[in-house]
């Protein structure tokens, strides 16, 4: 298998280790499970696509992928919180941490976003986006030589700190670096969450590099979860009475104060998705 | 806590041992981890449905729930799938199984699905129900009866074989039971796993039975399961083209030919649903 | 890879499908983990037995091994428990399951123990070992028989019933097979916990085929493992002052009183191992 | 229940929120496991650290216990490393970091220790710890500093950026808190690799926090955890070897070849500590 690596962010990259399985193993493991069940015309794209569509989760389970990852401490932060995965990362206590840190490109910073309490919203103006660079740049340094003067040899350039204490005025864009190992459906899983527009821009590009790779290794199971997860739409039951009255060509504003302000916002623009939706379909007839 | 009991099928149950937590403590970790930044007006209820239907399960992980549960052993079988629950069950290496077995009433008894190829479809005759009923009943008590002789002291009335022997020979409706401890978002995962039409009807009943004790006891949280997941439907990307051509009032003939036949039965399924769903909310409407 | 298979009790095995790694991968992953800490001399093996002894278990998790497996239902029912394995097993409910079951060999048939309340002690004698192997037999036959009169097609030969419903008559020596996915930590503690005196029999077997494939696949690891844990012996803190009082040439029969009936007997077997090892260990000095 | 809390460092605390049973739960759920096979005369105590001393893990599995934790950001991301465990954690992304960091004593600032890779060993002078506590006091609030800056209203004092990124300078002794929810037998887990004398002295006042209320939540169980686990010694099969001899009265010199130099100094450790259980037992019996 060829190694491939993608770098992410100023510093990092997504490097794939090594893979067991593939789109085969996944219909392997079904027709085991269904035995003479599964004797019938349905192909194998046919039946992950069903596999996945029915949540029939275990035979995605049989494939399992092994990544290099390096990033900044604040996103390895949120890759350790998927807990079916196992990881090994560079430990601190026994090695000196590489002065390596990350530094937005000054396009990514963003003010709070107004409406969405946890992301960012409007763009910094040119010169403070290149203010606030620079200021995470010179804070960053600044933590590395404090890092050095505590854990350098004492007398000399230091104090002679252990590094298990020295490190702990690293900031957290310092970068990290693990071997990450996940099975498939858990692996699909993590990127509904973090391909997600919710989730925080930095670890999202690493979410695409994934994705990237993903599709390579398996892409028969990567279009059906496109199809089924990434790009489906949930409905909840107050949602459905709206559109069921959109559908029967009812008034529906009576039934829309079910929904809170939020979902009306959300109902909104997953009507704009499926709208578009119809349009490119559409197109893709003529 | 006052303990609740519930019977299920012939000689199973469904008991409430022990809870940790309730919705406020759902709400007590989310306002954990929003910090200050959820000193907004969001109330209690509105706060857990939001973490509902955004997937911000942690929290939800925050209740625990323990039961003992008696059922066939091909119910535990299914149970035990669910690997994030606690599980202790009785030992047949150690006891004596008592002869207490599974036998379905005439009227759950039914052909095997044409369509639906691991359920049941159409009901049998009555005669034939009574029939299989009995055929059940006798072969149950005849592998009991083998199970009491090999375990049975020898040269009196047995061969007086270690039980994790003679054990062997006894039937998958036998009775066994168990202890089940689970947090509440595993559990939500499970009902809808197993309150689904295509679970088997005996672990649906026991969905049920957990159901209702656990909208006993966390009210709000149920409620926004049902809402945002139990009761939601979700359309994959293709179904979205169709939909979108549907409330566009354009043709949607031309791209029905992206879903398989399998798909098309289930959109036409989630189209019902969603028209009475708009019926219903407009009669409550008025 | 070479795909191996081993047989396993009288219609069962243990076949190899993939595997992720092997000795090397849990070295990389080390390496990694202890960054530029780890410059040292200590050679592969020595790292491994330094892992392994020391549960730094990250690194073993780094490799997968999948097996396809056949075995008696109760065997299953033992392997489902570890629940950080993935599993995908045959479905009552899609398949007819095939007629084949488990019958002990007359020498494995044994008595309950007396002194261990799990497991078999003394053998039957051999006119009432081959006396129960037939009883088993007939039993599991005639259950087979009910199960293909409850499923098979009504009016002519049997009553028609859905498969999920028919086989609930099945005995638990029946035959099953699943396709199973671990990695190499978590499958150490399965061996661990399944290769002991204390487990059935039956499951023991599976065991043993499990680790002959392991020690091919991971030979330098595997060593570890049977010297660090699987042959290690552990004393708890009431044997220490045993143990000391013994090593101090003390008299020691009045801490024995801190050792309840059963740790006595546990603790005059370790000292039995313990007295055999030091004495093939001088046998290997000459 | 009582709740309980305790001072952590200089701004932290583990603080008990919940629990779900306590030692009778073990036993309730340990007799349904045995059935009938248990109706015998051990008592309660008796059967809980049989379980322990045997692994039987699955009664201690049904206790579940909740805290509310404070520490620096470089603990948190040892507790997280413990996958059993719930977690939900205060966000960046929503919340304004308090400006809360660790300064360890200048009584715990040691040298990189020379024999132990990982830890720290010989205290370093105490002009050296006052100058080590006082650079990383200064670092610390140069960087929180920075953050004020970076997340500051713009135009006036900062540069209005999100705060998730503004976040990334923050330190790792910053304090996080988080709610933190638990099994006992995974916490015992948790607590035999934290209260070990290799964990960072950090999360070793944590685990003895932890440890304090555990043992007054189930005092039984805590008990069975210290003789079979926390204070019990396991003997690797060369280790026996050499042991063997020992007691046997024979040379052992020759056999001390198999153990690495590691090996040799841990095996050497061990004997201080049996020696030292020895004579303690002896005292114990006059």
């Amino acid at each position: 298998m060829v190694r491939k690596s993608l770098d992410v962010l100023d510093h990092g990259f997504v490097s794939l280790v090594d893979t067991m399985g593939d789109d085969s193993a996944i219909v392997q493991a079904a027709r085991v499970s269904y035995g003479d069940g599964t004797k019938t015309s349905r192909d194998d794209e046919g039946l992950i696509r069903y596999l996945m569509r029915n949540w029939h989760t275990s035979p995605i389970e049989m494939c399992e992928i092994k990544f290099h990852i390096k990033a900044p401490i604040f996103v390895a932060r949120q890759f350790v919180r998927h807990r079916t995965a196992g990881l090994n990362e560079i430990s601190g206590r026994y090695s000196i941490i590489k002065d390596e840190f990350y530094v937005p490109d000054p396009e990514d910073m963003a003010h709070q976003s107004s409406d969405n309490k946890q992301g960012r919203g409007a763009l910094l103006s040119a010169g403070a986006a290149q203010g606030a660079s620079t200021a995470i740049r010179l804070a960053s340094e600044d933590s590395f030589t404090s890092y050095e003067l505590l854990y350098g040899v004492d007398d000399a350039d230091g104090f002679g700190l252990a590094r298990e204490l020295a490190r702990v005025v690293l900031p957290l864009n310092t970068y990290t670096e693990w071997y990450w190992k996940i099975d498939l459906h858990n692996l699909f899983h993590f990127l509904k969450l973090r391909m997600d527009p919710h989730a925080q821009l930095e670890i999202r590009r690493y979410a695409y590099a994934i994705a990237n790779i993903v599709q390579e290794w398996v892409p028969i199971a990567y279009r059906a979860f496109e199809d089924y997860r990434l790009n489906a739409v949930t409905f909840s039951a107050a949602e459905m009475a709206v559109l069921g009255n959109m559908l029967g060509g009812r008034d529906h504003s009576s039934v829309d104060a079910g929904l809170s302000t939020g979902e009306q916002r959300e109902f909104m623009a997953k009507m704009d998705i499926i709208l578009a939706a119809g349009n490119s379909g559409d197109d893709n007839a003529h």
